[in-house]
This record gives C-alpha cells, sequence and structure tokens, in this order.
C-alpha cells in the first residue's frame, strides 16, 4: 500500500538534510535560499525550460549533469532568476555553484527564481549559502517557503511506496506556468538506486503526466526546472527493471500532486478546469487543440465569470491550426454534452450553469478525428490575476 | 492631396444607399441590422477567418464570391453570430441571403455578429431585412452602429484621393481580435472599377498592412470577414495598372484607420503597445516571435500596470519556438534601449517608467539575425477587460 506521509517533503528522504535562510534579496525579507544536502554523490536527471534565453544557472545546471549526472547539493535562490544577465549572470550562477561545493561538497547544482534582468546581488545570496551550510538540519519545516515568489502556499509531498521506498520533493510556482515549463522548480528525491538512463527516461514520463499538464497563463519562463535525485546502494534499478513501471508511477503521483499544489495556487485562481480532449487524430493535434483552449483569455475569462458560454471552448479550438469537422465535434461540460452532431444538443442550461459555477470543471471535447487524447489544467483568468500582474515590479 | 472625409463612411461612396434598424435581436433592443446597397452589382473580393469551424454566413459569402465575384447588396445582423448552429445555421444564412436578392437585388453577401452557439432567431432578421431595404437612403448615420456588438464607439473611415478616387468603409471589432481575423467585420467600398483579380491581390496586400497587424486577446473568431468592392465604369484598374500601387496604399490607409479603431476600442483598453519585431531571419520568424508577445498575458498586465518589466518581453520573445542569441537581441521601450548585448543597459530607469506609462507604447526588438520585420499593435490586459469577458453572458 502507498501510504502519503503528512508534512512529507523532500527531507522525508533518508540521507537528505536542508536549511533555510534569509539573504536580504527579498524585497519582503522573508526566506529566500534554500539548500539540500545528500550524504552523498548521487544519480540526478533534470528537465529544463524550453526557452530561448534560458537563465544563467539553468546552463549551468545542464552542463553538470551532462558532465556526471550525479548530485550531492542544491541551492536554490528566489527573489532574483538570474536571467537577461549576460555574463556577469553566467559568473554569479558559477561562483553560487562553487561556494556551495566548497562548504558541503559537490556536484551541485543551482536555481534561481524571481525578477528578471536584475543582476544577482551576488554577495548576500553567498554569504546565505555559508549560513545555510552551517543550518543544515535533518527536518526543516520552511525549506520550501524559501524558493517561493508571487506563490501563497508552500508545495510539498511525499509517500511511501509499498516495497518501503520513499519518494519526495517540493515545488514552487504559480504564475508562468505552461506545458514545456514555466517559473516552476522542482526537486524530488527517493531512496532507491537508479541508473542514470533509466533515471532519465522515468523523470520524462512523470513530467509529461504531471507538471505538463498544467497552464496558469500560458506564459513559460526563463527558469523552469524539475530535478529528479535516486537514492544509493548495490542494487540499481535499470531500464529492464521489472520495478520500474511502478516506481514511474510512485514518482509521478508526487508530481502530480506538487504540480495539483501549483494549478491551485495559480495566480488569481478562483476556478480550475480540467480539459481533456479526446479522439484526435494524433498526440500533436490533441495538444495543439489543448493548448489554444488553454491559453483562450475568452475561455478564461468565461470561467472567471461561471459563465458555461461553450462556443468560446469551439472557437478557440477551432483557432490551432487543426482541421474539424463540426458534425463530427462532441463537447460535454462537466458530463452533460452541450454540442453534438454539428449544433448545440437540448441540454438543460439551468443545470450546465450551476456546474460551471463549481470550483473544479471539467470540460470533454470530442474531435471525432483519432484516438490520441491529452489532459490540461488551468486556471480562470480573474480580476484578481491582472492585479497581481500588473502590480508585480520590476 | 489626399483628403479625409469628415464623418465619411460606406456610404461616401457614390452609388451606395443604406440602412440600419432594430429587430430585437440584440437584447439591449439596440440597432442590430444594416443593409448596405450599390446601385448595381460591383466587382468583390473578402478575405474571411481561418478559424476550423466558420460560421455559417462565411460559407454563404465564399461560395457566393467564388461565383461571381461580384456584389450588390450587403446584410450584416448583430447580436447573434449564426456560428455552430449547424445545417439549420446554413439554412439560416440562405434565407437572410434570398430575403435580401428579393427586396434589393443581387448578388448578396451575408455577415453575422454575436452570441456563438444559439441559433439565429431567422424570422426577426427577415422582417428586419424587409424593414431595411424599405428605409434606404443615400446617407445613414447611425450605419456602423448597427454591426456593433461590445464596441462603444462606431468605426467608419473615409477618403478622396488626388485622382477624385472616393474610398469608404466601416469596420466592428473590439474583443477576440488577433491577426488572421478575429470577431471583426468590416466593409470597404471605392468609386473606381478594379479587375477582380487585381482587386482580390490589392485586398490582401491592405489587410496585411492593417487588420493583421492588430490583436487584442489572441483569439480568432467563427465570423471575421473583411469585403472589399470596387466600383463601375469603363476604365478599369488591372494588375498591371500603374494606378494599382497608389489605388492598394489608399484602401491601406482607410482600413489602417479602422483597424486603428478597433484598437482604440479594444475591450478594456487603457493602453496601446506599438511593437516591432525587427532583424528576424524571415518573416515566419518575425511574426511568431511578435504573436508570442503580444499573447503574454504578462506582458499585457506590465503594460496595464505601466510597469517597464521588460524581461517579461523577452522571456515571451524566447517562448516563440524561434532560436534567439541574447548577445545579439537589443530591445528598446519607447526609443530607450533596455538590453543590449546580452545584458541590461545602463538606462534612466524613471525616464522608462515615465514613457511606458503613457497611452501609447512602441517597443522596438531586434532579434539580429537577419532583415525580416512586422509590426504589431495590442492593449493591455486590464481588470476592465475581465469583467467585460466574464459577464458577457451567453
Amino acid at each position: 500500500m502507498t501510504e502519503w506521509l503528512a508534512d512529507g517533503d523532500l527531507l522525508s528522504v533518508p540521507g537528505w538534510r536542508g536549511a533555510a535562510v534569509r539573504t536580504g534579496v527579498k524585497p519582503s525579507g522573508g526566506l529566500d535560499l534554500a539548500l539540500v544536502v545528500a550524504d552523498e554523490p548521487r544519480v540526478a536527471a533534470g528537465v529544463f525550460t524550453r526557452n530561448a534565453l534560458p537563465a544563467a544557472p539553468v546552463g549551468v545546471c545542464r552542463r553538470t549533469l551532462a558532465q556526471d549526472a550525479r548530485v550531492r547539493a542544491i541551492v536554490i535562490n528566489s527573489g532574483n532568476a538570474n536571467a537577461m544577465t549576460g555574463e556577469r549572470g553566467e559568473r554569479d550562477a558559477v561562483a553560487m555553484q562553487a561556494r556551495t561545493v566548497e562548504r558541503v561538497g559537490g556536484p551541485a547544482l543551482v536555481l534561481s527564481t524571481g525578477i528578471i534582468g536584475v543582476p544577482l546581488p551576488v554577495e548576500r545570496v553567498l554569504a546565505g549559502i555559508d549560513a545555510a551550510a552551517g543550518a543544515l538540519a535533518p527536518r526543516c519545516a520552511e525549506l520550501a517557503d524559501a524558493i517561493l515568489t508571487t506563490d501563497t502556499t508552500r508545495k510539498t509531498a511525499a509517500l511511501r511506496t509499498a516495497d518501503g521506498v520513499t519518494i519526495g520533493g517540493f515545488a514552487k510556482g504559480s504564475g508562468m506556468i505552461h506545458p514545456n515549463m514555466a517559473t516552476m522548480l522542482s526537486v524530488v528525491a527517493l531512496d532507491v538506486a537508479v541508473e542514470p538512463r533509466a533515471l532519465e527516461h522515468l523523470l520524462r514520463q512523470a513530467v509529461e503526466r504531471s507538471f505538463h499538464e498544467i497552464s496558469v497563463d500560458g506564459d513559460t519562463s526563463t527558469n523552469d526546472a524539475v530535478l529528479l535525485v535516486a537514492g544509493s546502494g548495490d542494487d540499481v534499478i535499470d531500464a529492464d527493471s521489472e520495478r520500474l513501471p511502478g516506481l514511474t508511477d510512485d514518482v509521478t503521483a508526487v508530481m502530480q500532486r506538487l504540480a495539483r499544489a501549483i494549478i491551485d495556487d495559480g495566480e488569481g485562481r478562483t476556478r480550475t478546469l480540467e480539459l481533456h480532449v479526446l479522439g484526435a487524430r494524433d498526440h500533436d493535434a490533441a495538444s495543439r487543440v489543448a493548448e489554444a483552449i488553454v491559453r483562450s483569455a475568452l475561455v478564461k475569462t468565461a470561467l472567471a465569470g461561471g459563465d458555461p458560454n461553450w462556443g468560446r471552448i469551439l472557437a478557440a479550438a477551432a483557432n490551432a491550426g487543426v482541421p474539424l469537422e463540426a458534425e463530427r465535434v462532441s463537447l460535454a461540460i462537466a458530463g452533460v454534452r452541450v454540442f453534438f452532431g454539428g449544433l448545440p444538443t437540448d441540454y438543460d442550461v439551468a443545470a450546465v450553469s450551476e456546474r460551471f459555477g463549481r470550483d473544479e470543471v471539467r470540460v470533454d471535447l470530442d474531435l471525432g478525428a483519432g484516438a490520441a487524447s491529452v489532459r490540461r489544467f488551468t486556471t480562470d483568468l480573474s480580476v484578481e490575476y491582472v492585479r497581481i500582474n500588473s502590480e508585480y515590479s520590476t
């Protein structure tokens, strides 16, 4: 029996210690640097933003993992993304990595989140690394708070599998969330050894079914990263292991819980849309249609208003550049079919309105063109979203 | 000297009459049907939505123009888009066309705008056509009001060219505005004869530099259409005519004024962004980068807040799937270069903030990768935009 661990996080996984400190980079003066350290170097894999102008720390992580595929320490600062900062940004990220290795051993990875285009106050961050290295502990309840920016909730999850493996992690993110990553960071660890290529594969599968299913505002960021760190030991799971599929499902479960926490904390969220696009010709067509819907400002404002203006959903779908045949398309809102055979059904308007006004609304769009499907979660576009993002200042 | 005609519209063009009536389809009880009729059939061309589920009237227009490329009457109803309405919608659009031909002669084109997915109250609309046919007049100040939906202003423009040609038209649109058309309708006429293929070419060029440059919310609609109707006479402008380029510029000028009126009336607009993407490898790359920026909720909320958070502009550009080299990219806000050579410049923050808070903000993004460029206008994403679109009800 898989068991969720109450208040579990990355430090629930044996062998890890962590600390969270204040460096003064965040204007609020809150916790803004987290450091986690394993008892020895462990096999690791990462998935990073596809943004064409990735932040300096993303480059540092990619190069480090490409060299070694192992990690012992991960340092994360919030309040400044060290993005669009040129060569100085590169030097600052490398300096963070070097200081971490110097204090707690390596290999070390570096992640940053916060404002873009402002040089990192690197001396403060380096002093923070020193302080965190001196404060490492097997438990640190506030660890996941130190990586938050516009988030309003701490995002952690951990479980123990039937055969005794612990999987735990934390995440941050609430705006700029979209498939292919967003201002979204997550670190998940487990206490079973996995061969590097199998871990890489496992991570990609788990991310596809968790973080890649969520969208807040359609923007992806310069800093997104998900890191997965395996355990150590002689019993190494490889690509042929019978345990790999089950382990993938368990890691996926942890990542889904973290992804769901990000959506629930989506900037200005008042409702969540769970969209299933079915019957697409192929995966690409399903993804494009789903993307067009979850990016549509008109769909997202209709959701904010609790208004089942489903014509906007079909209009957005038809905007994806994917051919559609109206006669084969079917749309259901909260289980009620509203469009079928090319025209609106004679549905119960009051019932659909009531269901569309609930906290979570499921929409099923069947394109009638094949067997491919995708799922996406998105938030509504509320007055509060605009307030948050027009006031989050440089 | 080209001369703009004060309060000019389509009826400024000799040979046209028009009428606007109330059919009761609009819940407000306002004017909701416009009819314009030329003294004889004239050569016409149209550009229509690329939405995969076009509304019934779009199909009627396409088929009619494909058969004949001439038009005498155009009827437009507002309040109901006759979209996602199946075979009944087809029959209703054809009935509107037939009634128009019966009353005032043909060929006739049909356009609709308003709510999607609700059957057209066709009897009311047909009665409206009867009423409008009986009320045709050489001037009708309220003509362009009858095609508005969430618009707050009438959109008309007319000019007289140096060699005495009159070009006039009207438009509607304020939400769902995006390149490749949107809930945007426009009809423009001129009083010089143009050969059908030359008119088609002229229209495409003019639309590319006017309506295709504007974006309000990134959604395109099921009903978008721009119609251009030539004049009559023996002096026919063809593809080889020396007058064609000048005429194209003049039609473009009218369409730019109408497009600009749509942006100025953009739903919830408080500021306008004029974006120039320069130095792209090719037109496609320039368009994709521009589109990623004008669709970005984070860029548009920063604009609403008057906050020159230019990192969001670069992050959005880098999200377009177009490779970028940070060292070659240059960004200027209102003429002040803020990013160059891979990092922020030492710009005057107060000056940039002041300029970003003005009514119109120009942004120049040079990708440093080639010679292609595009221009786009977009509105900010304001609290008011969300209010309008979460309350515009089914």
